[in-house]
């Protein structure tokens, strides 16, 4: 579809890629061996084997697929197939006391920590330009309106400090803090072995993730937080073209596009495509995280229905926010604010 | 994302390629060319100049893709390549009195039609399975819960008429007939010329369409009635999932998944994984048409940033509820309904 | 909360009383009871002694109350109090055959009938106001807007021709055939004797219901469609009151707002206070529809989770579209166009 | 609606009467003329008379609730009822410098600390009768699941250990700290007088409320995160019942309703009726906060549409959220679990 140009953001994107998840679940797998041996849960040379292994192992993706398709995640597939590898001796030490969500939740982990870093530093960006739209001509004059009438006149600089508030304000709720998941089959890692807690910590900070205490399999509450604050900085994305989309209306003119949105009927239109762009895709969002709003009760000790549905909503939650900031900086580089001075 | 491998229907995804876009904005060219010749607003000249041209023409993708990002839509430089193949004599034929919403909803309603020729005939499929599935033992035994309780014993034929009644109500509300777009700049189409509503049935029945008496530029009802009616689809499958989950519980045993569903951690399970699948992708479904239903109102003559977001969300309803019913047809194809006769 | 004051809708909020709920559950006691003796499965005396003792019912609205929080629902206890007031030779004549969940849809869909003829007849009323706000001037002139910017001059008539097609559509789309519910405990009415088909078409008839055929205890297609009516009303009534708020920017000015809008820091402001009203509301019924959306899927033979949600959701809906027609009467009789001849 | 007994929260909807919003904002009122009076911005004499007035005013409840109907708001009203009963020389500093949404943001976030405080103090009491539920049988056995499949026993102080945790971390969420709103007119308080932020802080603290350092009327991330905490609340009330509901089914029978549930028709019935209560209104919550979700873009200086959205639907989100948490001290009562020790 064409609409795909805007609705993609090929660098966010990289991290959803079986390629992407694969190699983090083999991070995981190496971490929580590095972890157990360091707490003597398996031996120095289990290690050892496991990271020869690891470092070589090439995935077949084609039968990873294909057990996605029967077996409702890869992992058993992934497992099966490094083991395969691995001598009979360690086979054990492999995946030792951890289950399928274990691996496939922390790294979603693993990449939530990148897609954060990239949606931070597009947030810096939306506001190097704001800045750079307003350096100089600060008090450059503008008029106010509230419900939709004009009310007082305000200056460029206070028209802008909402929009940059916005921005700063998602800047500083960013989770900062993604959780690796440890719990075994049915959750209850901590209580299998005294030495588990202590691998978990390990585990965590070789991800550069935290250690939650316990497993969270089914309590979704970070998952939420996550979508939320995407939906917070799609929305503070989102105010900026709203207000600039009612300032390029002809009757108000403060403010238009530079260039683009030709009409196919009328030769005199240059219409503010970017701007509603942003709105589009920005609403977007906000309907994939309403979607995660229903999705919070994950039923006994693990949900495949519920888990599945994560795993369709959150990283279109992440990849149309990344896209809806790249289309911010476009639609700041291609309006013109207008004003007298 | 291996979860892709599941929420991909490669035959419905088909219908919106750029390609396939392309090719039926070209059909409602010709289309209005040879209603308005056939009206007498354009001359037999024009129109057979045009047919040979539209017949030859190789669109341009980068082109339309860059001005896709551009303008908002590819209706103007699709427009202008074709016009780069005509003579100066027709090329006011092209596209005569029309506008890109009345090519891009037309081809829209175009590809509409076929999507919906699959997913009846899917649900046809469903409706077989389930024959097959009841034929010998309508009246083997099982027990009908409500109110998540045990009630009072049914039969499979029982118990399966309500899976069925769900999916012979989708099929006879399937919508049937799509309105043809055509309104011209800003949707007087009507009052322009007292040739423009023969024109406009003409071209409606030359795609198979309706015409629906005038432009519907910002009245959407109908975009949101095929939006639910894929809901509708959706949710006659996802009973049958929830239903078969319910009963593949092992402590309830009325089901079984024939194979699949391996765990990492636990060699003994056959998790019924299709089920979730088609629960997940559903519920992936409600949530894309609750997005539209929160983007009727289009303001003004025409609203760039709500029908963008119709080019987002419909496309995603259509592909989601292709795959709900294959994977429909898999689970039922993947689940025994065990009782005794 | 003062919020309420445009929130609530006296006339439609009466048709979800407690009291409008049991009269209409009594109403379907009788027409069973009727309809059984009239196909011979109770006999005249019983159907004579019933009339009498439902005629001179009074409902301990109190012990309703209670039973509700014990039953989850209101039905047992009501054919408890007036099985109290019969005869024991004819007490098994009352509510023969047929469960809550028979008595509980059938009341909704007669008091669903009541208000669709409410809500049809206030968009008779919105279509007369704009007929005559246009009357005499339909030629006046106004500027077409297309992606938030001026496009081509329109008259008045055209400008309010898509206001009233929405209306108009809306009217036409209108569900007229509301469902009676007759399934038993376990929604296998029709084949637990050969009569009860007849019955259901004769309760049916009386009620001024149509008979599906079968139960629909868990196939919930038509509360969707109900929802989705009433959620097309709302953004129809949305659509005027998006463009008069557009329109009656200072800047703008094709509209503004005869009086009201106070604003308590700026004495020039009048705010187009009952356009934003309409709006809000409007989005508050989407929002209800939406989570309908979600609740599709009833488990089993019948779901007591997602069909107490209807009972939040739905009168919720109806309601909230009641007070957007109410308000739209308002705006519209508050709000002037301005145009040159 | 009968549901209503289910829906309502008596305590917490008394802080959403217009009442308390009244007594709130004169609270407001008040303490902003003790902070300018302390800043030196009006005098002590004004103070004094304020503070005389202000503790013997009357409000005439008819008449503003008249207001609210033309001035979308009413705030204006009650300015003017209270400048009625001011000297002609204080009554500039009465509301000086303010505008009705600070009164109204303030009022409302003032009762949303109270607010917080019923919520955390429920989720207090439902850990306590969890705690009790298990004292003495923390090693009983039961059954873990797994993708809605038998897994390998648990404890069932493993099992109330994901409630538990759900719960606490609800608590440990909770908002907290509420801030005050002072914008002026159009939102730039802070320039308009060098002593405002300091009168700003001390309103807050007056007000049990923080002082965000400037405005807020368009940035709306804050009311998402009051409704998200909300929704997390709910969720947490609604993982319990979804186990319990699925434990309680007559094969797995795990747990068991003590009481209630009758049917109509199936004497032998004991439907777990508070657990779908409890499942339902947690899905209302829901339904609520997904539409705020798609409320955050507030346009230009105030935005009339989205923030009377807010006045709907957030105090609904607090009001229902209150009633899970009364139904989820209810469901656990009448709730028992069963197993072998």
């Amino acid at each position: 579809m064409f609409v795909n140009r805007i609705t993609t953001d090929d660098k966010t994107a990289e991290l959803f890629t079986r390629e992407a998840d694969i190699q983090a679940m083999l991070r995981f797998e190496l971490a929580l061996a590095e972890a157990q041996a360091e707490e003597g849960v398996i031996s120095a040379d289990a290690l050892g084997h496991l990271e020869t292994k690891i470092a070589a192992f090439k995935p077949d993706y084609e039968a990873l697929d294909a057990a996605f398709e029967i077996d409702g995640l890869v992992v058993p597939e992934l497992v099966r197939q490094l083991r395969a590898t691995l001598s009979d001796e360690f086979s054990r030490a492999l995946h030792l006391g951890s289950t399928s969500q274990d691996v496939l939740d922390s790294s979603l982990m693993v990449r939530l920590c990148e897609s954060e870093k990239i949606a931070v530093s597009r947030l810096g960006n939306l506001l190097a330009r704001i800045a750079a739209m307003t350096e100089g001509r600060e008090q450059a004059g503008l008029m106010a309106h509230t419900r939709m009438q004009a009310a007082l006149p305000i200056t460029l600089q206070q028209k802008t400090n909402n929009w940059i508030r916005g921005l700063e304000a998602a800047k500083a709720s960013a989770v900062g803090s993604y959780p690796v998941q440890i719990g075994g089959p049915v959750g209850i890692w901590n209580d299998l072995d005294p030495r588990n807690p202590a691998v978990g910590k390990r585990v965590a900070k070789k991800l550069g993730l935290c250690w939650p205490g316990h497993a969270w399999h089914t309590d979704r509450a970070i998952i939420l937080q996550i979508a939320h604050w995407y939906g917070q900085v799609a929305a503070a994305v989102a105010k900026i073209a709203r207000d600039l989309l009612l300032m390029a209306q002809n009757e108000v003119a403060e403010a238009e596009a530079l260039a683009g949105g030709t009409s196919s009927a009328m030769a005199h239109k240059k219409n503010p495509v970017v701007c509603e762009f942003v709105l589009a895709q920005a609403a977007h969002v906000q309907t994939l995280c309403a979607g995660l709003q229903h999705n919070m009760v994950h039923e006994n000790e693990r949900s495949g229905e519920k888990w599945t549905l994560e795993w369709i909503l959150l990283p279109g939650i992440v990849m149309a926010t990344g896209s809806t900031l790249l289309l911010g900086e476009k639609m700041l580089a291609g309006m013109k604010i207008k004003s007298g001075q």
